[in-house]
């Protein structure tokens, strides 16, 4: 990834490869793997038992670094981010050490330090027992000083919870988030996940847009998917005028609240399915997609999105930044629609 | 309040004399006699700027012991309640101070320990330019490990706040409670407020029934407020067998939503007004008040309830603990209606 | 269950039978088992895709109550459940769904009506991509006015989280609780589980502890589990006399915070240990175990708690309502422990 | 306030003149002021006892417009405000109101459509008795679908508790916002206030920066106030070329927590106090202030902040669009340090 691309303030970090298949592994290998994309090279951390899973066959080229209270384990990670520029990563030790960390959290927040928090929670099929070191509605404990909380639903979903975790950590204003991981999550089977690029300027960003205009330029099957966000923002017209540049095919997103695009132009293709698989069939030629005003994508059922494990290169525009954060693959621009198009 | 009075593991207290005639004072000394009637005689903290107001001209009879990080300020409080069996006294440093404590303050949860953490917060006038030292939500921080929390609306209800929240950590399972007080309100007037008897035994207090039996004998010219609660626990028959022995007058609760005595009989004497004033007024000429199965009152609109600055004696019989957390004055007593009736 | 048991105000209900093992079935089969066992024999409902498989194939046994809209479901509910004294169980549809009912989920809250309240959820899967019909922090939607809310975190768990639901809601001051439901849950596996007996008087309910007397007479070989709440209410000369009375085993509860019986006591056996497995092992020879100021247990590891499939009859006596609201298996009583003993 | 500078979605307005002082008159007529700056001709409501002080003698030049269910009146102001693409205003009766208008709150979240709710709240002064129609942590009942939630910790602060739901709520994505308002507070003293101009534009608006540098050039004697923003998006040297070519004076921020300006530059004037009145005595004589990369202003005490009463022209440069929206006065942009400078 470019200095230009992601503004003066983001760390360099070497281009990553996007996967051409999803991979099965661990969530703890997935995570790993997610972090070195990341440019996370460091854990603060204070841990317990809940945590020893997350810890054991720890790898060399991430270092742990061991405070003896949690308050001072923030205050360290705080510096850091600071200091780099990138989110800190701090691992903590269930309900009782995320508590003796909220102070410094608060200040992590009012510092506006970006900050991704991880915590032991035990192990899912004894919290209903209220068992030891359990943390009752652990995601809501750190609010509302983190700008994004979670314990995910499956232990699948741990790294891209932590990808998401990052990338709102790192959008502007920046802070700390958090994810609480149950015991036995960390070895559950999960998919590789790639750091993705979000730009992180507020506005359109400039390499960014030089990016999407030369992915354009050398698609031969570009697709353009609108959503609710173009009319939203008046921007209709402007919209009609890109397409009929780009001479794409224009697809309406699944369940798009508003008309943003003319269903009697010629480029008009149709509204996409809010079903993995359909909506994946019917984008499966393309070799670029450029999703504006759009989440990446709205489901309504479950299925294989065979879209996110091809060749087809994605880019998203879209003026919410929560929207950016949790696409799962490509390239999310956050940015006005008028200025944009 | 006598030791067999408040079960086992209640404090020894002295017995604190009803106010005849609401006194204004300020917050502060509102709170301070309000501690003394609640056996409380020392204060667990670790102060900033927005604690200075309360902590100024501290008094000799209640001591301040400051611990030099707030997890130790909690553990400290924590031993002592488990030591004297009566909810402890903590004062922390807005949101930072908080942060620190809330590690402790979950174990406190845990132990199901009584304690009262009270914490500052910025002037209310600059709340909403983001003060510096400013808590967002700042009843919102320490949950979900408290079982009461609450910044008071106005600066007069800070005394009655910091009483149910006493009154909340003493009752099984006890643990802590929070109250944040903007460091303006300290200085502000407020009427005194006397410790109350709330039973806290789960079921009828044999003490609390006695007295109250003894009440009802002395009493010249009692009245049974029946409310909601009765009918719920299908306990009309009892109810009616109770007013005829006592051959009270019956009126019915506030709002009540249930028939909990029938209208026809000879002791029913109506229903009562949502009204401070008017309330009151029907109540002026009764010299004990037996409330059963409601709040100690429901109101719908501003007044001011004589009934509550008089001689009136009032007794609430409640299965709600949190109704007889908030009762402004009386004896409480929590119990099921049929075995109490 | 007796209607003396349980207060005036239970329901009748048959007599059920403990299962002598676990019985894997769906989490559809085993929730309809559980409303059976707790006297459930209609649902209130309004419902959207998100519920459909949990209505798919409806047993004629349970009428299914259709409203058009939210608010009227609750109403009818709380009516129901106001008439029969038992709750009303609710299902509605997604975050949508129980937004329009949220008015009438107050005025039930206000009025102490006890109702378990379920709602689709879209499918674990596709919530991390913030699906169409999802619910973002779905179990803190109804806050602040249900008294217990949860998302479990494993599909096999939502049957013990409705049973939790259905006792806090009975618990007086009864209420609204929640339980939201992913879509694709009720097709996966789950142990069946069976109502059982909670003491529903604030106190130790007569027939109750009858019953438990008739346990220890009958007893050839009884374990007493002595907690912390014990020594919090100071009562262990109490808890001695009771032991030597009934020449029982005692032993420790998991993780006991403080020391409620004398360990040179000739009748001391030693601590339990937090592991289901070893716990088990320890008290496999006893026909009755009788846990007194603890909980039903707290386990700090995984396992197989060997002592919930067989044989074993198991009392609660505890003054923490919550506790027995999640004990999985046994009677439980609740009440202060000085009465009590 | 002109077309283009507000982006192609912002609502045609007149201009508002920025007051010369604070006129002092009551929370109701401070909100009509500025409803009508906003450009608000309109409130959506389903009105009860707690909302009656708001609506007697209801103005002839904004609408009122009934629904017979909150969910039919938010499902007005939701399409209204999409239509006209300026925040709709909504007015509901307390809990209840809310409670039923839940359901198309969580679906105007879904559909990003700006929306100021208002609701009723009981009296201040009988809020602890747990008043009829009282609302329990009223600001977190409508959470999370809201994106702002409030209720003011004085009567005074309500019109600016309004002013920021509406800003938050225009700002992309847009959505809902809330602020309770106790019945009591429609009839106290308030300052009126006007109607600020924040950027609605992801990014640095041309328009508003155009009109900040005409105002950098017409003024005699400006300062640039210099925050911590600035050097957390790495951007000292851009700054100071900045301040050189303005040949203004340069403060640092209350409490910045970076060095964003080098003190020992010639330009360089000092660091600003956190005190209203210390800090408006420093900043008297510049007819021009431009913050940037700071909040206007973080106090620490309370005092009178005589710059906000002046003739002084505020500008404010922020990547935080939280502390654009709590700006008391003065033009807000909100955009990238680095674009923008």
């Amino acid at each position: 990834m470019s200095q230009q691309y992601t503004a003066a303030n983001c760390p360099h970090r070497e281009e990553t490869t996007l996967a051409s298949a999803p991979k099965t592994t661990t969530v703890k290998d997935a995570t790993l793997h997610l972090m070195r994309g990341l440019g996370i090279d460091r854990v603060f951390g204070n841990p317990g038992s809940t945590e020893l899973p997350f810890l054991s066959d720890w790898p060399d080229d991430i270092d742990y670094v061991l405070g003896l209270q949690e308050a001072t384990v923030v205050g360290m990670a705080d510096g850091y981010a600071q200091a780099t520029r990138n989110a800190s990563f701090v691992n903590l030790h269930s309900a009782a050490g995320v508590g003796h960390a909220l102070g410094n959290i608060y200040t992590a927040h009012r510092n506006q330090t970006p900050m991704v928090i991880t915590a032991g929670q035990q192990a899912r099929s004894i919290l209903p027992l209220q068992a030891f070191l359990y943390a009752d509605r652990a995601s809501e404990f750190p609010r509302p000083y983190v700008k994004y909380s979670v314990e995910p639903a499956r232990a699948a979903d741990v790294p891209a919870a932590i990808a998401r975790a990052y990338y709102v950590a790192m959008q502007p204003p920046c802070g700390p988030t958090f994810v609480s991981v149950p015991i036995d999550d960390w070895a559950q089977p999960a998919q590789l996940i790639e750091a993705r690029r979000i730009s992180r300027e507020i506005g359109p960003d400039p390499e960014a847009i030089r990016q999407l205009v030369a992915a354009l330029a050398a698609s031969k099957n570009p697709a353009l998917i609108v959503g609710p966000g173009v009319d939203r923002a008046d921007c209709v017209a402007a919209m009609v005028a890109v397409a009929e540049k780009t001479k794409a095919a224009v697809w309406v997103s699944p369940f798009s609240a508003r008309c943003s695009f003319p269903e009697r132009h010629p480029q008009f293709h149709g509204f996409l399915h809010a079903s993995p698989a359909q909506l994946s069939d019917a984008l499966k030629d393309y070799d670029l997609v450029v999703v504006i005003g759009a989440p990446v994508f709205t489901f309504h059922v479950e299925g294989h999105a065979a879209i996110f494990d091809g060749d087809t290169t994605i880019f998203q525009i879209t003026d919410d930044a929560d929207s950016a954060a949790v696409a799962p693959i490509g390239t999310s621009i956050i940015a006005s629609m008028a200025p944009a198009l």
